[in-house]
C-alpha cells in the first residue's frame, strides 16, 4: 500500500488489465509491453491508484462507502492522452473537405475562402464565450471515446491578442471540463494575411511580441512550429524556437508533413519534446530522432482524411527505436475527429502497427510526448487513476471493431465520468 | 393530406431537411439530387409521414397529444438502410486481423484456425439464445449510428440445419428489435470443411436439399452466394442462383470481390437485385450493370479492414450510370463495423464520392438494393416515419466529422427509439 488512504474505489473482475507498466518511453520491441493481468482488479483511494493485482490477491482495507465496479471481464486500460490537438474552433469546413476530395486544387479552395486563414478570420470574428462552448462539446466527445488528457494549441488566432484569447479559453477549458488540457503556444501556426508579404516581420512579431507576451501570461507549457516548405523554414523555425526556449517553453515542431523538409532532424537537434506529422521524414530524420528522446507523434487520421494515400513509416521508425506516439490532430481542416480509437483503427490498417503498439503509442508513449513520462499513461500505484473500462474482451479488439464506441466508462482522478 | 389521421409527432425547426425525393434509383448525376428542404418540418400520423414542407407553412390538425420535437436546425434524413450485412455470429476474429496486417499469409491464418469457417464450426456450436443475444447488441448499435433498416444473410451455418438455425435467429430479431432485417439465405458462401474434397456433392446439396427447406421454411427473401475464384465457380453459382428464382427467390451475389471474375457480369445477366463488393468490376461488368437495374452494392470498410489500398472504381460505375448504393458488410472476418456513417466517409475519401452522393448510396439506392425502392429511404407523404435527426447544420459534415457519433436521435415507424 503506498497510501493509508482507505480505498474508494475497487474496478474487479477485470479481464484484462493493462497496467501498461514498464520502460518510459517504450521503443522498439518493449512498445508491445503491455503490463497485463488478466482476472484483474484495481483499487483507488480519492484521486489515486494504490493497488494492481490480481483478483483473488485483493484484501484492502476499505472505505465505508467504498463503491465496486464490476467489470464483467472486460478489458480496462488507462485513459487514452491525445497529444496533438486544435479543439479552439468555431467554424467547420466540410464544403472545403469535399471540394479537396473531389479535385479541386490548393488555389480553388483559397479562393473559396479555405485554409488555416479561414479558421483565423472565424476564430478571431468569434466571441470566447461561442469558442468555449463549442470546444466542450468536442472535449465531451474525447472522453466519450475514453481519452482523458490531451494537449491543446492556439494558433487559428495569429496576432498577440488572438492569441492570448484562444490560450484563455484553453486554460478554461482546462479549469472546468474533466479532461485535462496541456496547452500549447502556436503562433507560428501559418502568416496571418496582413503579413503574407513581409513574413520577416511577422517572425520578429512572434520573437518580440507574442513569445514574452505569452510567457508572462503563464498560459502555454510548449511553442509548436509549422516548419515547412512555404510555411516556416528552417532558419526561421530555429530562430523562433530558440526564442522560445529562452524563455522556458518547451518545444514542439510540425514536421515533414507535406515534404521531406529537415524538421525532424532540427526538432531532434532542439531537444524538442516532440516532432509531430512526419509522413515525409527522411531516413536522416529516423537517425537523428532514434537517436534522441524526441517523440515522433503519428497523426494517421491526416493522412487519411486529406485522402492522398500516404502515412507516415511508422513501422520504419518503430524498427530503427524512435519514440513512436499517436494522436488525432483534431482541427477544423485537415482532420476533424475526436476519436483516438478511430487512429488506433488507422495505425493498425495503414502503419501496420500491432494492437499492443498503438495502446503503447496512446498512453505511455503519448505521456512522453506531452513531457508527463511515467506521470500519467499507466496505471501502477501512485498514479492519478485515470482509466477506461472498455466493452471487449481482447484489448486487439480495438483496432478491428471500429467506427464504433466500444468506451463502457471513464475514470478521471477516481471519479467516474462517464458510463455507457 | 393523405391520411385523415391526427398528427401524433412533428419534427419542426428542421435546417437541412433530406426528402432524398426524386427518382428510383438514382443513377449518374440524379444521385445528387437531395430533395431538400431548408427551414422545414415534417409530419407524422402513427407511423406513416403525412406532410413535409417549410415550417411556415405548416397547418395541420394536431392529436392532442401531439410531440413536437425541436430539431434545433439541425439536418434531418431518411434512417439509413444498410443492405449487405451478417450481424449472426458469437466469436470476434481480431486475432486474425491482427495477424492479417502484419503480413501473416491466408495459409497461416487459416492453420491458426481462421477464416469463415472458424466462424462457421463457432455458428453450430453456440446455441441460439447467445446468438440471438450477441447479434440484439449490434443491431443496437446500428441503430445508434442512424440505421433503421438493414439486409441480414445467413452462411455460417453451411448445413441444412444450421443455415435454418441462422435463419431463425434473424426472423426472431427482426420480430424483436425495432431495426427491419430483410432476411438472405447464403449457403453458398463457403465449402464447409466436410465438403473440402467434394465440391459438387456440396452444390447439390444446396439445390436439392437446402433450398427447398429454405424455400419452404419462407425465412429468406433472398439467395446470395460468394462467387469468386476458389469458392463457387460461374457455372455454380448460375445452378444454384437459378434454382433459387425456381424457388421464388430474390438473387444477390458476392461478385468480384478478390479478382476480377465475371461476377457482375452473371448477376446482370440473371436480374440480380444486386452484386456486392465489386472491387475489381472489369468494364464489361460496368457495361452489362449499367445496362441493368441490379444494383451494385460497395463496400468500402471491407477494403479497409482487409488493408490492401484497393477499392471499387466507385467514380467509374456512377459516371456509367450503374446504381450504386452503400455497405458496412459487417461480419467477424473481413469487417467488424455497424457504423454506416464510418462508411460514407470511406466513400467520400476512398471511393471519392460527394456527402450527397454516399446519402443516396445509403437511402434511395439501398432500398433498391434490397428490393424496396420507393417504399422506404425516402421523406415523402404515405412512406413509413423511419428518419434521423443529426447533430449537424450541414448534412456534408457527415463524411468530415468521422468516427464519432453525430446521431441525436433516430424515429422508427414513427416512434422516438433512440435520443442521445
Amino acid at each position: 500500500m503506498l497510501s493509508d488512504n482507505p480505498v474508494t474505489l475497487i474496478i474487479n473482475n477485470i479481464g484484462q488489465l493493462l497496467t501498461m507498466d514498464g520502460p518510459v518511453p517504450r521503443v522498439s520491441a518493449s512498445m508491445r509491453e503491455l503490463g497485463m493481468i488478466r482476472n484483474g482488479a484495481l483499487a483507488i483511494a480519492d484521486d489515486t491508484i494504490v493497488w494492481t493485482g490480481e483478483r483473488s490477491k485483493l484484501k484492502l482495507a476499505l472505505a465505508p462507502d467504498c463503491i465496486e465496479v464490476d467489470a464483467e471481464g472486460k478489458v480496462v486500460t488507462p485513459g487514452l492522452i491525445d497529444p496533438h490537438t486544435h479543439p479552439v474552433f468555431s467554424a467547420t469546413r466540410e464544403d472545403e473537405f469535399e471540394m479537396r476530395l473531389q479535385g479541386k486544387s490548393y488555389m480553388e479552395i483559397a479562393q473559396a475562402g479555405g485554409g488555416i486563414r479561414r479558421s483565423v478570420r472565424d476564430l478571431r470574428s468569434t466571441p470566447e464565450a461561442i469558442l468555449y462552448q463549442k470546444a466542450m462539446r468536442r472535449l465531451d466527445r474525447f472522453v466519450e471515446h475514453g481519452v482523458t488528457t490531451i494537449e491543446a494549441k492556439s494558433g487559428y488566432g495569429l496576432s498577440t491578442g488572438s492569441e492570448l484569447k484562444q490560450l484563455e479559453v484553453i486554460r478554461d477549458l482546462h479549469r472546468d471540463h474533466v479532461i485535462d488540457l496541456v496547452p500549447t503556444f502556436m503562433g507560428a501556426h501559418e502568416f496571418p494575411d496582413e503579413y503574407r508579404d513581409k513574413r520577416e516581420k511577422y517572425v520578429e512579431l512572434i520573437i518580440n511580441e507574442m513569445l514574452p507576451a505569452v510567457a508572462q501570461s503563464g498560459l502555454a507549457a510548449f511553442s509548436d512550429i509549422f516548419c515547412e516548405k512555404g510555411v516556416f523554414d528552417l532558419d526561421q523555425s530555429y530562430r523562433i524556437q530558440d526564442a522560445a526556449r529562452g524563455y522556458g517553453m518547451k518545444l514542439k515542431f510540425h514536421a515533414d508533413e507535406l515534404v521531406s523538409f529537415g524538421g525532424a532532424e532540427l526538432a531532434a537537434s532542439m531537444s524538442a519534446v516532440s516532432a509531430d506529422h512526419l509522413v515525409y521524414i527522411s531516413d536522416a530524420g529516423i537517425k537523428a530522432m532514434a537517436g534522441s528522446r524526441t517523440v515522433a507523434v503519428l497523426l494517421p487520421g491526416t493522412s487519411y482524411s486529406l485522402g492522398h494515400g500516404d502515412f507516415a513509416p511508422a513501422r520504419k521508425m518503430i524498427d530503427n527505436g524512435v519514440v513512436v506516439a499517436l494522436s488525432t490532430d483534431c482541427n477544423p481542416g485537415s482532420n476533424y475527429s475526436e476519436s483516438l480509437p478511430m487512429m488506433i483503427s488507422f495505425a493498425a490498417t495503414q502503419l501496420r502497427m500491432t494492437a499492443a503498439e498503438a495502446f503503447c503509442a496512446v498512453t505511455v508513449n503519448a505521456a512522453c510526448a506531452i513531457d508527463l513520462g511515467g506521470q500519467v499513461g499507466m496505471l501502477i500505484p501512485g498514479l492519478p487513476a485515470d482509466l477506461v473500462i472498455w466493452e471487449m474482451d481482447d484489448y486487439r479488439e480495438l483496432p478491428y471493431h471500429y467506427g464504433v464506441n466500444l468506451v463502457s466508462a471513464v475514470i478521471k482522478r477516481g471519479q467516474v465520468v462517464l458510463q455507457r
